[in-house]
């Protein structure tokens, strides 16, 4: 594969997760990282996250339940639980993951990591 | 639900989870800690990870992602590893979890999370 | 015990705790997870930190000693150094708990303690 | 205070804590890093872990509850188990103060916190 | 050396680091611990990063790569990339450092190492 | 550019790097995920860590303070300490790097690191 090739296909994982929040976050991001902003598209949604070999709902599960768990990136967290809405996850099933992690993580990541999720089903309702 | 009921049905849950390992595990941290023990096993396993509304599967998922992501749980990780397969992820697909958290929490920590992962699927090969 | 019971226990020591802002708190987590919210109140409140083995006291020394070093719960950490003044701890005493963590966990986590700690007392003060 | 002062002061501290491992710890790493021994004893133990404000039972409590929920400095939590007994805290209240962690770091660090007393206990009762 | 003489030479070297904010942070910290935030200067800038034996361009790096790293000590990543800009780092070698991390730490900690350095960035070219 | 050119832009780097150690390594993961062993190679070292923006040299400085302060990844800090020897740092500077870490993620995390510095030091003098 080129590394066109590679974008394109990233590129498309991206929308499928954060949808249209995808151009904004990119845009960010380069301003300062152009370089890198394209790096994570290619190396991370592309040959990562592409991969047919676990369903993007699965990974979704995988990536809420490991940022909150690591508690230190709200940002992500956030775009995430819209990325699981976005993949087929229910809200339920997306707050028994994040309350799961009191377990593994501690009680205040969990309850960090919930009121993220709050704030993204509020958005959702207000529209 | 009386205490006793929970640790029925979350002991229940440990078995599906962590095999014929259930008893030495709990023998183990019960030499030190009986009460915690026994707290482990209703709280963690009755009270959250029996829960109908996500399932088993999915919380193997997620509880091996986060695993991997703090990367300073070892024995913790091999236990769900076993637990994983124990509840019908493939090795391919657990590898794909594992390996996904280099985006999230770095390559050393999913390379040291895959090592894990290796050394339980030889001990199943060995029998 | 049933479930009412380590409800009305772990209340109790919640407000030992945390005073007034107990509802506060409980109602907004309940909001998105109204089961995890009952659940910390049974088997942290209740199960954990109403043991009598340890002084309530000394429990809250640890639990700000952990909330700094891990140093991602800051609305946590601002709730039990409240809840350390409200178990006995004298400002001083609070202040030595928090700057220590700098040997532990690094000054920044120690110096990020500390802001919430001034946060807290300034917030005393103009009560 | 000059340097020889600090250094007698924290010496001091540094054997109410960790009592007889002291020589072996400090020549340990005296051998990769001299000047960083000799600057924990002066930096850590004589200018803050021997104020006066706080006492050594009550830092042995943070000290124990912040290695255990950072879950990534085995030896040190080894040693200060050691110096947890060695001011005075008993084996039960080093128990809780470690289980508690489960709360605030997850059931992992707890657990392999507890691993860590046990050898430490039955290292003293085999003596 | 006296604790003045610590104090002063630590003192030059926050200078050169933090320039004129040094006088700012030192007072904020000194309003809830005046003693610690001494220490710092003492212990932290004097003993450690005055050492010789390691130019303040390469500890910066470090500094930068850590915060960045352990993704929860904002304020300070700040003060590091400006302490970074004033010991000779060019604004693209910081980014470089930054991004690195991604490798080391995850996307998300390098994602947000960014968006400080970018706020630093602006607000010189604002100044 | 094609995979075939970054897999060998990568390679040249993980030699630079880590010497001879590279084949044991790659066919050590490799055992257990091909795919994302190689995506090591095209991803961590041709992509990132060869550009030409940051000096080799600078980059080790950046990853040994990180994997020091994250202090749970000790094979991948004792493979970058020998890659700093490998690119020029000398053992009194990596000392420096490791040794200042106890400012920023504490005192623990340092003197791991140092036992891991020692460890690699002495198998070059045995070598």
């Amino acid at each position: 594969m080129t590394d066109d090739d590679r974008f394109r296909r990233g590129w498309e994982t991206v929308g499928r997760i954060n949808g249209p929040a995808r151009d904004r976050q990119f845009q960010s991001l380069g301003e300062v990282a152009p370089d890198f902003a394209r790096w994570i598209v290619e190396s991370a949604y592309a040959d990562v996250l592409s991969r047919p070999q676990l369903a993007l709902r699965d990974r979704e599960i995988a990536t809420v339940a490991a940022l909150t768990a690591l508690g230190n990136a709200a940002p992500q967290l956030k775009a995430h639980v819209e990325g699981a809405l976005n993949v087929g996850l229910t809200r339920e099933e997306i707050v028994e993951v994040i309350a799961q992690m009191a377990i593994y993580a501690g009680v205040p990541a969990a309850i960090n990591g919930l009121q993220v999720a709050k704030e993204v089903f509020r958005e959702r309702d207000e529209g």
